[in-house]
């Protein structure tokens, strides 16, 4: 049984002995008396009450912050730059502890100057809104405090995780539901991921030298495409100068033609195609790629076909939607999917799915013997650790299963056609109004509605390329082609 | 003003339209009718009474969660292997939505199969108990649902995020704190991105041009060191044969005078070396690498250092301990330290802390132009997305800041030192009992006390390797080197 004072004691003790002229002593002595945050709480003995208490106090600040946002009379952002906000707070880390109280008062202030996510009217790039089944489960997410690298610290949610992915890939139409998978920090990394995978895939001999072991590489992409592509190319040491982009049409596809003559260019010039990365939802067009036809070049020149889908992958699960991906299912690799983007779930919660099975942990296992141990008693495909490029890996999985099981696959199809309708309805209201532009023409493909508002000078300039000089320059903030995403049933006033 | 039943609405107009023989609109008679969770949720109008009714039930079941698991009397875990455990509840994802009441008893289901990680029984790799502070920041972190990658969207936690690396340079001792930093998924990553970084500072131009660019490279780390060391080694493009690794003592310190004799081999060889990683606790002895005497072999041959203090970093808070440290603020570059380990902040928490400013911005940044602005109206430092390998990043720095207000340094200083002497006791109690038998001899250094366990017939073995080999085979689970370790004032009961 432990003094539930004895940390504070053992940190006087020591105290004491050290530091000159009782300053020590005094320090404990405040310590020791104070009714200071962490000391009264679990796991101190008769900690019980005062936590459930302080845990209450906390929700209740919560709940009153989640009825606060969902309000759209109230401000979405109460915006002080970034000096003024460090000045109208004390937000600095001090020796001394606080108090319970003070410990609230901080929780209040920084909700005071959080933007309101979940208001409905908040637009940002991947705002999501607040889904209250995904909240709830990122609660009890935090409340289990675990970790995903062995089934034996993390039992049920490796298994919501074997669950989820396979019923992802069963959607995407891989043969029942095959394959591998992993939850991974976000989009970037899963794309890092398909890179890594592709380039081990052809050349398994770089894990261990490296890429001096290896031909020049080129991947394509295209100029549409999401800059973690670039981002990962040169992490991975193949360099941005090896990704070669891809020419879009007008509405922001790629152009299978220029696809081919690119990867013909490249072989000439002594480069290895090993890796296209076609899209599936763009950034800011909301466009998708031709995947049937890029699979069919893929297929030709031996190169490893894979679908950055972080933006559009959910669309799969709507009946109404899903050609868009047609040829998904041709990804011979993977697929990059965030169902924390349009499926509204949680921050962060992005998937990359993997048709081989066991590629991914011949790619990046290391046989880590304290962790990995061969001899436990179960099915060791459950310790997904060794497959991962991290090694402790935050619980992503929770939120997206309650999610799941609370709206059903009907409740998410549902929720994406409405925010797809939605988009349509503002492209309608936007195209033919005074004073605005479409960026491109044609019904968005996705919830994105790319526009340029004209200010009253501009709007009958002939000269086109002065236009669209004048229009970059920011007038008010962000003039710059806006790009209005539609989650959650957000509706924008113009 | 949207209907609350809009987006089920919208589905079976559609589905009415698509499906055959009336099925579209028999789902959808069930989805309006029933009461399905989602729906009736915030942001539903008149959604405030049974959103907050939900979420409070949500947290009475976690708060009743929390008192069973510091409850010593209770099981740690009600452990099932794969199969059993995938049999003994419906883990399934439908088609059809559950109603809320299933929605808790999934929960609670979780929860009961889960392993309880904030239980005074509980020891694993990685295991921190659980903070009542940290957890109630987190749970603030889940409903303000935000990203780290610009100010506008994460202003506050961005803000926090500054201070708290900033106060974490000054503590190293780096002049006023100086220097940039990063919060990212876990150690793994940080030690990748500190190797990205090395390599990046000596060959700028591998980011366009990747390794081709570049001399054979050698990476130096102790035998003992973590192994994410090789697997970014292997991820990068520089493989894992190129990361040599240097002899450890029998204490688990590297040896320098290895060092120094494996970077003379390298050099000889043709190889390049570029990057050192000392380990500051590793991660099975909590051994310490003479990081001074390491610096100056770095210094002389002019080789980036690097200290990988994931694990032992935070005894740097710490008067009594900080000693084993010494010469960490001569890492050059950069320091990777996890509070999420010894500090129990909860997973994840990871920093990532770099000497010279703007050197991260400089190896990742690739300008995506539609969300790092560059006519933004407030200090773009702030905007920290592009100088991560993340696009998307979750807030991981709230509940480290909330705690160390909570504690204040003193009390992290307690917690850290309260561990090391629990460590100091168990060792004690551990060298000289009866068929129990150190890995090796000399006080821990951190709280890692590994130890044998001699089951009886093995005792008095004369040969030594017919022992060992013995003693590594499971005679019951895990009989293996034990390696426990303290984190929150935990006592092992032996």
């Amino acid at each position: 049984v432990f003094d539930l004072l004895s940390p504070a004691r053992a940190w006087c003790q020591a105290a004491a002995q050290k530091l000159p002229g009782g300053i020590g002593s005094k320090l404990c002595g405040r310590l020791v008396l104070e009714k200071t945050a962490p000391i009264y709480l679990l796991p101190a003995l008769d900690g019980d009450l005062k936590t459930m208490t302080f845990l209450q106090e906390v929700v209740d600040i919560l709940l009153a912050y989640i009825t606060e946002s969902f309000d759209r009379e109230t401000k979405v952002i109460d915006f002080h730059y970034p000096n003024e906000l460090l000045q109208r707070n004390n937000w600095e880390l001090q020796d001394e502890p606080e108090t319970l109280d003070d410990i609230l008062i901080s929780c209040r202030a920084t909700l005071k100057y959080a933007i309101k996510t979940a208001h409905p009217r908040y637009f940002n790039q991947l705002s999501t809104g607040l889904d209250m089944v995904g909240l709830a489960a990122d609660w009890l997410t935090s409340t289990a405090n675990t970790n995903m690298f062995t089934y034996e610290v993390a039992p049920v949610f490796v298994l919501l995780e074997y669950v989820t992915l396979k019923k992802m890939r069963e959607i995407i139409g891989w043969e029942d539901g095959r394959g591998d998978g992993i939850f991974s920090p976000g989009g970037a990394i899963s794309n890092m991921y398909a890179m890594l995978l592709a380039r081990f895939k052809m050349f398994p001999e770089v894990k261990e030298k490296g890429m001096s072991s290896v031909p020049r590489l080129a991947a394509f992409t295209s100029e549409h495409s999401h800059f973690s592509i670039k981002k990962g190319a040169a992490a991975l040491g193949i360099g941005t100068e090896s990704v070669i982009c891809i020419k879009a049409d007008e509405s922001g596809k790629m152009i299978p033609a220029d696809l081919e003559r690119k990867i013909l260019e490249a072989k000439q010039k002594g480069f290895v195609p090993f890796f296209v990365s076609a899209t599936a939802g763009t950034t800011v067009y909301g466009a998708f790629d031709p995947l049937i036809a890029i699979s069919d070049i893929c297929k030709k020149y031996q190169v490893w076909f894979h679908v950055d889908g972080a933006w559009g992958g959910s669309l799969i699960m709507s009946r109404m939607h899903k050609w868009k991906l047609d040829g998904v299912e041709r990804s011979v690799l993977k697929l990059t999917w965030n169902p924390h983007k349009m499926m509204a779930v949680p921050l962060q919660c992005s998937a990359l799915l993997v048709r081989e099975e066991g590629l991914m942990q011949n790619c990046n296992q290391m046989h880590a013997c304290y962790l990995f141990q061969q001899d436990k008693h179960y099915d060791l495909s459950y310790d997904t650790g060794d497959k991962a490029l991290q090694c402790g890996r935050h619980v992503d999985i929770f939120k997206l299963w309650l999610m799941w099981r609370a709206k059903g696959t009907i409740g998410f199809e549902a929720q994406i056609d409405k925010c797809l309708e939605l988009s349509e309805y503002l492209y309608n209201k936007i195209k033919d109004r005074e004073g605005y532009e479409m960026v491109f023409n044609g019904k968005p493909q996705h919830t994105n509605v790319c526009f340029w508002y004209l200010p009253p000078g501009m709007r009958y300039m002939e000269d086109k390329e002065e236009k669209k000089k004048r229009l970059h320059k920011p007038q008010t903030p962000h003039v710059c082609p806006h790009h209005v995403s539609f989650t959650r049933n957000k509706m924008a006033v113009l």
